[in-house]
């Protein structure tokens, strides 16, 4: 366990949802599984619920017959989205969970150690295998003091977005503790580590105390919990400190979750859309509190007041307390539960016109709309902006009407249903099950062996923080070809530029993808933990990327589907390298056997130079990218004996 | 009032829908209009909610300003479908409404002459002008008895499409009457009179009687009832009698409303979705017996249940019964109110997989799905067959499980909701209202008289029946651009020839698009009344259409949009042109003068031949074929005084 190093964990839960499920089902097929070997592994159908046609109604037909052959637990449409169910249903203290969503980092509300990942490694993790993580260095976040009213966890990791930028958890685990922890429930605690992953972290991790303890009470699974809470004298390799008490409504501007400034400051701002939802606020408490506000009012004519509930169970409850109506009568429209527009599945807001949302992300173009201005809030400033049409400080528009803070009583028992999830078959029935694949449901494509001289073009050069949503695109466009790879191909990089992939097509000869390049800036392949973003490239013919740093899932589903990702030691080297520019890498054999060292020399054969490039690649990892990637690389270990 | 004779009606009031307003508006606008002239005109949006992109969002902004400008009521996304959120909020016994939808003529309900019509007509009747329709013949349809448990008001008009198929009302209005109409609620005559349109009825007439008094009253709409009803000794020109005690379960079979069959006679189809919904069941009374039917049980794993309330009313009653967490718990999707999957606006099922709707039709591919199998039957028949998986009969299922045929009983009072519309503006505000016209919207193409030599090739000759789904197809990809004339037409007959676009486009000189020519077959131009199938070929240039025959309301279409309808006198010229031959008329003005005879010579320049056509317009649509169309002529009558 040394930092930096690469480590494997033992995973006890996987998550899949469908959007990035279809492919760990293939996957598992490419593994040749017959049943999971996790103690639970779960389906969820949440994001691909628009069903403009019949492809994302064969998807879930697809996943249903997968967990039926497989053995794995399957939450059909309308159950809700995949981390806040999980908790209600599955989470337990101290467990693993590998899930083929970046969120899947929410689950550390629960004391779980839940990391995002791409798709293949959840596969591998219901084969039975080890996931194979860096080492992070673990930061300490002290919380003391009390929320003020009008602010909620939203802010709380607005707070440490303000701070630390979508960068500043990078490589760390961040373990929330001291006195602070306890003004906040489980459901608060999952709004701050589902948004780790904004800030770039591996994880976040809660204590399991008596505020996970009465979760698991409501949720009538008493028996799963376990306190769990760091030693008192735990050393931290980083250190910081929020008082809750100090902090105020803040919102996170157009078009990155990083833009964070007090709501005060931009209050005015007129609003056509604000949205309650998905799982960076999930919690029943949210859109209570949101229907508390809104209750007996009427909402703006100008502004669409989405109300996205995010399980079954929490929409039953709203309902139960009489939330619902008055969501309904002031004006709200209520949609199934599920991602939605967080995923940019509908929801899409006018051009220009700000929509203010409760969600963990507002990358430019997310929304579906080109020219979205996406801002990012809590629960009380979209509800109070969704009256006044235009961005208000919910405190000040509480001292104009008058209105008490709301703290909704919540139900002592939540609406417990357990008959919504289908549990796995037996394993004799199960093998008889044959899987329903649909004809938008293609395999995956074959993965050659890296070549020992990566000779090609520069097809695209592009700045920092490119998220994977430029890279493969989610949207009402592009997610119902989330099974077919050839298909989604035509999306790669579009968003940045749409000549992308006819350049890529140009360069195939013999129906053989052109071997290329893409030369990115920091923190390349922020966002999402699609694998998309790497299999669609590299099914277009992208063997390495060269970039200044990357965000740790792509850089692994990179390397899982046999792209090298480089660094510029001097990053300086950017600037000299132009699209177009052919880039040459030679001997890759030898330079990336085990043990060699972890410098390549880069020529730009267009311009006659030479850089110095780096990677960070573990030995087995070494092997992957060499044999093409890891399906690849085990197939080669099972006939050739791990040579 | 002569049957067959063309006659004007003055129009109370009117609504439109987003998919056809954004048009109705550009009218407006074209017509000149300051305010409108109705009793009552309101815009509802409740077709494009996906949202997808921000094409919709701009829409219902741009919307909301024209009803601002122009004294409209504006129903805003989320209050649910226009014919039960008008029924609720507007509809008055006696009152004559028209509405750019087919359904419209739902309201015959409550005692209303209702009649969907083009965009065009609507905007017109906005403008205080008459609606002229052609004298109907009248067919009294004679209830009797009471309908037996498991069989509702959907079983009703099924039985109309059973016995008299898709086009057995053509040019004629159905009059219920008779002792079987008491058991019928008001909503459940919305249910009957709103699938008049699939039986093809001009409209659909209901008495207002006490039914219809517990309506309004549970509406707090007491003030305006009124009791209307034919005279005991009317005559109609037909007459037909259901014995309501005879009927049982029926279900339209994919892929036509007119397929209809007893549900035992298809019992055991698997199916993979059930949906309750759309303004063919969209009362309270439907909803609350699915939920009743599925409380406490579980739908079937492989069957998503789609539940899409109606209004926003409909759901807070719904979910203040108790109702809508029934729903939840059985597993149903609850969806925002509107008419989704109804027009192909998500719900798509998988190809091949059978999905039973509460919906008015299910053409092939109208669900979003190519390959569809969309079956049409009561709530009482979705619900049961979405807990078995698959078609069951209720009465069958009812007897095995041991279950009373659910009688819910519903509020007193509705939940009223007057805040959710936004009224109109008083004029002098109004006057300063500015169109919020988003990139998509487009103006309406200028309409140029007809010359009066009209010389230009066919650059498309079709077979029998093309549909106006052929001419400008609807769907995901084409419906966002229902207000954008120039992108939509690159939509244009794509369906039959997809080079039709770009051939057009060739012929445009000094960016005047080139006069060209259509030759069809029998009944062209079928199907929807969508006005689009002739503005998007007259932009591109057409001004002339030869046909063997038309459907009407196409046939309409084409000369409020100035494109000259003409129809072989020897149907077999049709076999003499061909696509590419250059076509010539002459002297237009004098032969299409009022009272000049309706034969014309066309000259077919490429093969040297002549061929005897005619036209079937009055003296009055001469004018406005010759004038470039309706807008062209009501402006030239203002400008010169009508000449």
């Amino acid at each position: 366990m040394e930092r930096g190093q690469e480590i494997g964990l033992r995973i006890d839960q996987t998550l899949a949802q469908d959007a990035t499920g279809t492919l760990v089902i293939q996957e598992l097929e490419a593994l040749g599984l017959d049943r999971v070997r996790t103690e639970v592994s779960v389906q969820y159908v949440d994001h691909n619920l628009l069903q403009a046609d019949e492809r994302n109604a064969e998807d879930h037909a697809f996943l249903r017959s997968a967990c039926r052959r497989f053995g794995v637990w399957y939450s059909k449409p309308g159950n809700g989205v995949s981390h806040p169910t999980h908790m209600q249903r599955f989470g337990i203290p101290g467990r693993t969970l590998a899930g083929s969503d970046s969120h899947t980092c929410a689950a550390g509300s629960l004391g779980m150690l839940a990391l995002g990942t791409g798709g293949l490694e959840v596969a591998l993790a219901m084969a039975g295998r080890p996931l194979y993580v860096t080492m992070p260095e673990i930061w300490g976040i002290r919380l003391a003091g009390r929320l003020p009213e009008w602010v909620s966890a939203k802010d709380v990791v607005l707070e440490m977005l303000r701070r630390h930028g979508v960068k500043g958890a990078v490589n760390r685990i961040l373990e929330y503790h001291g006195p602070g922890v306890a003004d906040l429930t489980a459901m608060d605690r999952h709004v701050i580590a589902n948004m780790g992953a904004e800030l770039g972290a591996t994880a976040s991790v809660f204590p399991a105390d008596a505020a996970v303890h009465d979760f698991l009470r409501t949720e009538e699974r008493e028996a799963d919990f376990r306190e769990l809470s760091a030693e008192p004298d735990a050393v931290y390799d980083l250190t910081d400190e929020i008082d809750l008490g100090s902090l105020e409504p803040l919102i996170a501007r157009p078009t990155s979750p990083g833009n964070v400034v007090p709501v005060r400051e931009v209050s005015g701002e007129p609003i056509g859309q604000a949205v309650i939802g998905s799982s960076a606020n999930p919690g029943l408490r949210d859109f209570a509190v949101a229907a508390a506000i809104v209750a007996g009012r009427q909402t703006h004519p100008a502004v669409s007041f989405d109300i996205n509930p995010t399980s079954r169970e929490i929409l039953a409850d709203l309902t139960k307390m009489g939330a619902t109506v008055d969501l309904i009568a002031a004006g709200a429209r209520i949609h199934q539960a599920g991602c939605l527009g967080c995923i940019g599945m509908g929801q899409a807001p006018a051009a220009g016109r700000n929509s203010l949302r409760t969600f963990p992300r507002n990358f430019p173009g997310r929304s579906g709309t080109e020219q979205d201005a996406v801002w990012l809030c809590s629960p009380e400033t979209a509800a109070v902006s969704a009256l006044t049409g235009e961005i208000t400080d919910p405190r000040d528009w509480a001292a104009e009407e008058g209105m008490a803070y709301p703290r909704p009583r919540l139900p002592e028992h939540a609406s417990v249903n357990r008959a919504m999830l289908e549990p796995p078959l037996p394993p004799d029935q199960a093998a008889r099950v044959a899987l329903e694949r649909g004809p938008n449901i293609s395999g995956l494509p074959d993965f050659d062996p890296l070549p020992d001289t990566l000779d090609g073009p520069v097809l695209l050069k592009c700045g920092d923080n490119v998220s994977t949503d430029e890279i493969s695109p989610a949207g009402a466009k592009a997610l119902p070809y989330r099974s077919n790879i050839p298909k989604l191909a035509e999306f790669t990089f579009t968003r940045i530029d749409p000549g992308y992939p006819g350049r890529a097509a140009d360069l195939t000869t013999d129906g053989l993808p052109g071997r290329h390049f893409v030369v990115g800036g920091e923190n390349y392949g922020q966002g999402s933990s699609r694998e998309h973003a790497a299999i669609t490239p590299r099914h277009l013919g992208l063997r390495a990327v060269v970039a200044k740093s990357y965000a740790r899932i792509h850089w692994q589903n990179l390397t899982n589907f046999g792209v090298l990702p480089l660094e510029f030691d001097d990053p300086g080297d950017y600037d000299r390298i132009d699209t177009g520019d052919r880039l040459r890498l030679t001997d890759l054999r030898t330079a990336l056997r085990p043990g060699a060292e972890r410098r390549l020399r880069l020529h730009n054969t267009t311009k006659d130079e030479t850089y110095e490039v780096s990677h960070r690649l573990s030995d087995n990892r070494r092997r992957t990218v060499l044999a093409g990637g890891t399906i690849a690389a085990l197939a080669r270990e099972e006939h050739h004996g791990g040579d």
